[in-house]
């Protein structure tokens, strides 16, 4: 079997942390090796400088400094988890991946994207062989996040209006990477959802 | 008063902590304003990043994760500590700065000279207004800092033959910056090694 390299991206709520549980599910119903991971985090030394970045005072870091851990624990969780599961030939399916910096560190603390450019070409360097972007509205989206219970509330306090930005930037990178991300309604039941996914396999 | 960023960098025991704060008590004596800073850490903040570094097992984090983790904290003490020290009007001397990982990250673990220029351009920018480079004898450096005790040993575990490699690494970026860069003799009495370095100043 050939390794594949899968992300799911959307909005907090999306339910895209539901839908890579699914397909992963799916998949090895199939008999398909699994590899089912999620960032910021994903292996231990990426789930330290997770919680180093995600607890404690929201301004405790600069939009650069996070922007350079978050990109710390990425290339962790790349070396030890991703590429380790492709080249044994899994499937490794990640909720969240560089789309995630692209769009947060791109729209909610001033725009650093050219930099967000520069460390993913210098230090990452791969992409998902696809992407399923969840699509919802973002009414909807802050709803159910908010319903959860967590510490770790900073990126889901930003209300309905920065929902609606993110939105538009995660639409924009499908708009600009239309043959890596597929855009999935997220507007109907899990299981709808999920067959929406498995038809957009690569 | 202008603000004035200066660094100090050499090898493991070349005495240039001692040198930094004893330029430091001069400066005080002559009336100025003196951070005395180091690195790795120097801000609350890239202490804990330096732990996170520096504690474990050497080989938990690759060199490009390492190097990432550094660069966030070189960012977090450079916005807190260094900028904020140079804006007031005062003296920011540092025990390190970037000098050091062009040498340890281009020498210690593969060479990524160029993922440190690049991370360097992107997110620090910035270099100091001088900086001493206090140059000894590889084998005294390492006798001095293996007579030394603490748990931060990684760097002062690979013997004389490394320490040999990352002086001509120094002394190879003095060349490239001789405007910036003062090589001090460092085989000297500390007083004497003192006066240099002050007869030095920008």
């Amino acid at each position: 079997m050939t390794g594949l390299f899968l992300s799911f991206e959307g909005i907090d709520g999306s339910g895209k942390s539901t839908q890579a549980r699914l397909l992963a599910d799916h998949l090895k119903a199939a008999g398909r090796d699994v590899v089912l991971t999620r960032e910021p985090g994903g292996s231990p030394g990426a789930e330290e400088i997770r919680r180093l970045v995600l607890e404690g005072d929201p301004d405790r870091w600069s939009a650069e400094t996070e922007l350079l851990l978050f990109t710390a624990a990425r290339r962790d969780h790349l070396e030890r988890i991703i590429l380790p599961g492709i080249e044994r030939g899994a499937v490794v399916i990640s909720d969240r991946f560089a789309d995630s910096t692209r769009v947060y560190q791109g729209t909610t603390r001033g725009d650093l994207t050219k930099t967000v450019n520069i460390l993913h070409d210098a230090v990452i360097g791969i992409e998902p062989d696809r992407t399923f972007l969840i699509d919802i509205d973002p009414e909807q989206g802050l709803r159910r996040a908010l319903s959860r219970h967590g510490h770790e509330e900073r990126f889901e306090s930003f209300g309905v209006e920065m929902q609606t930005r993110m939105r538009a930037a995660f639409l924009g990178l499908a708009e600009a990477h239309p043959d890596r991300i597929v855009v999935i309604d997220g507007n109907h039941a899990p299981e709808a959802v999920a067959a929406s996914v498995q038809s957009a396999l690569p």
